[in-house]
């Protein structure tokens, strides 16, 4: 019973999800969905890809948290449109969060929108808010075990950022066994191991983003 | 509508917590609800735990986990009671995943049951599972602002700790806010700094925790 009413809010979270999807085709939008644990470095991420792509793209940004705005406030100090998702309890951004944040955004002005998920390694990976990719985020801290427990956030994305790097040396993890364990997972994994704190190997993500973007504009009519 | 069903379920699951509290009752058995971001320490809490307390009490412990066993299996390496919780792709463990794993234990031979939750900052602190208390672990690593972006587990906790402070040179993470911001949020929280890590800061913790055990164990008729 219980699991005949989740399926029901997967099915029509994806129809809600289709839709946004082509709006965002329509507008040329590139739309990363991107996840991690708490405190992993999702927001550190957005403002360092910000600063590395602002001049070639128009770039807006989503935050969905639980309560408060503190991230939406550090995007718009960068001058980027933001828009706030509060969650009100829930543990993940869904279809409908998003296609009600749409309307504070001008879509035609936008070639790169990325929405930034409530911090939480399960859930999110399992609803889809119209994006072209999911990107996620491991930090070093957390340890290499992950993957193999929560297996389904890197089944379903498209890129792996191992951030905090510069912690490598003063915990354990086991960079290899990490690697090894979401590519058994998922084969086709981009893997770039970065430290947003100091900007190490986050030029090769932007790299991979960039490549990203271009072809889905050259895909389009 | 959705919300309705969600309120059902939550009815459903307390009304289970009940029951296995009563349970737990008349066994004498004192409950830990352990929680927290993935990768934050819990298992290496539970095992500092057993390791400072096994001579004073019979402990045993039962793991959640989305999948995999490799949390049971050290404590299983502790000659320790484990039972194994597998959600199956839910983000927390509930009332009713706690009550099928009680046949596996004597609870007539169980002072201490530790019950550590799938590693999410969210759900967890909305489904009791019939604890005495929930305590839960933020790691210096995901940063000072967590009681803010994720205040209900801080609400419904006993015991805030703040785990790997070996690597608080290392990290942004303001002590003081962190302690501020759950106390507003959570005054009667009880909060340790400690390194699981190191052992440094453990024993006001167990210190605490018997305490917990033993006012329990005296309002026993």
């Amino acid at each position: 019973m219980i699991i005949k009413t989740v399926k029901n809010i997967l099915d029509a979270n994806d129809r809600i999800a289709r839709d946004n999807r082509s709006l965002f085709d329509a507008n040329g939008v590139f739309v990363i969905n991107l996840m991690s644990s708490p405190g992993a470095g999702k927001t550190t991420l957005v403002e360092r890809t910000i600063e590395a792509l602002r001049a070639r793209y128009r770039i807006a940004v989503i935050e969905g948290d639980i309560q408060d705005t503190c991230d939406a406030e550090r995007i718009a100090r960068l001058d980027i449109p933001v828009t706030q998702i509060n969650t009100g309890g829930a543990c993940h951004i869904d279809g409908n969060m998003v296609r009600e944040a749409l309307p504070n955004f001008d879509l035609s002005g936008i070639d790169l929108l990325i929405t930034e998920n409530v911090g939480n390694l399960v859930c999110p990976a399992e609803f889809n808010v119209g994006e072209n990719c999911k990107v996620m985020i491991l930090s070093t801290p957390e340890g290499a075990d992950k993957p193999m427990k929560y297996p389904l956030m890197f089944h379903e994305s498209s890129a792996l950022i191992i951030n905090k790097m510069d912690l490598l040396d003063y915990v354990d993890f086991d960079l290899d066994k990490a690697r090894r364990d979401a590519l058994a997972i998922n084969p086709k994994l981009a893997i770039f191991t970065v430290s947003c704190k100091t900007g190490e190997g986050l030029a090769p993500w932007i790299q991979w983003l960039t490549g990203q973007v271009e072809a889905f504009r050259k895909s389009r009519p």
